[in-house]
């Protein structure tokens, strides 16, 4: 591993982002359980001593996969328009449910999961990350229906399926059940909103087949 | 544990049926990896020898619990009326989101899912399980579509979303994000179906507020 070049500081900084990667692929393959700090070392290329250098337990390393996919989320629904005035919905959850750049994240959501019933840390950010984004998916279904994109009888029930739509079609593409080709993030956004889009507005009716 | 009056068959039933209340409860609390196979049969009040009568290996209870998901999953379609001739979506849709009366259901799922990446009989048989069930309800929206009872654009599409909405409403059930009383599996089948309502058809339209 050359490093000649790189400071100190861009060492640790290469060092740490190898631990993650290790982490990310051995949580999605292996499962979060089965692997071990040595795994996640030895996957970077790096000694234990390394690992403990940047986190002090295997929890710690799950806690920062759940930062970056936390602030990632949050990231897609500003990018995709959430805090618009007239949001568009199709772009917020497209932004939401990709991961097509990202193929190991799926199966990684089935760790923070399963972790969060039984990790207290992990259960409060996890719902934490889901309350913040659920109030945000509830505005901006809001501020569409006030915009006259869309009709809809709750924007809370519409941001709560938005949500559940995300977390099963991670689960269906971590299984290996739906291809992204047989439904794209687009595809899937497209789908939940095209029904909620007032005939008068859309230039396409709920009764188009 | 008094056995009288139970011949040797009933308690061999018996038995059976207790471990597999304690994997269903092992699971869903300390999670697959965990438990092992002393833990459920102590969980029990059993021996380690009554669990082998049973089961070969741990991986043996985890596929007689998703032979028992699967099988009450089809019934639910089944019994909601997936086949009917114009069937009743939003009673189709109930029965599969219900987990009412199995509190611990939807945490094993979890165990599921996670199991399914990297095991591969696990895999194949929820595989096999979703694409059983997304045909089913692909054909109850078009037979629904066809009866005018709704409208839309691919009864395809509508299966894989109520899929991901079913595994999407059970992890948020699963981690606490979503109670019950915010969000029952009849409001989620209700939101999921009257957006596809034709005005002409259904008294509701789609853009009831």
């Amino acid at each position: 591993m050359p490093r000649s070049g790189l400071d100190r500081f861009e060492q640790r900084k290469q060092t740490r982002a190898r631990l993650i990667d290790a982490a990310l692929k051995l949580f999605s393959t292996s499962g979060y359980e089965h692997a071990t700090v040595d795994d996640i070392s030895q996957e970077a290329g790096y000694s234990k001593g390394a690992y403990y250098f940047h986190f002090s337990t295997k929890d710690d390393i799950l806690l920062e996969l759940l930062r970056m996919w936390t602030e990632s989320r949050g990231a897609a629904l500003l990018a995709g328009g959430a805090e618009d005035e007239a949001p568009d919905l199709r772009a917020v959850l497209e932004g939401l449910f990709s991961y097509e750049a990202d193929g190991q994240w799926p199966a990684v959501l089935l760790e923070f999961w399963s972790q969060s019933v039984r990790n207290a840390e992990v259960g409060k950010r996890v719902a934490q990350a889901y309350a913040g984004w659920r109030r945000q998916l509830a505005e901006a279904f809001s501020r569409a229906a006030a915009a006259g994109r869309i009709s809809l009888a709750s924007a809370e029930d519409a941001a709560a399926i938005a949500l559940a739509a995300h977390d099963g079609y991670a689960v269906q593409v971590a299984i290996g059940s739906l291809r992204a080709s047989e439904m794209s993030a687009a595809q899937l956004a497209d789908s939940l909103i095209a029904p909620l889009e007032a005939p008068a507005e859309g230039g396409r009716t709920a009764a188009a087949m």
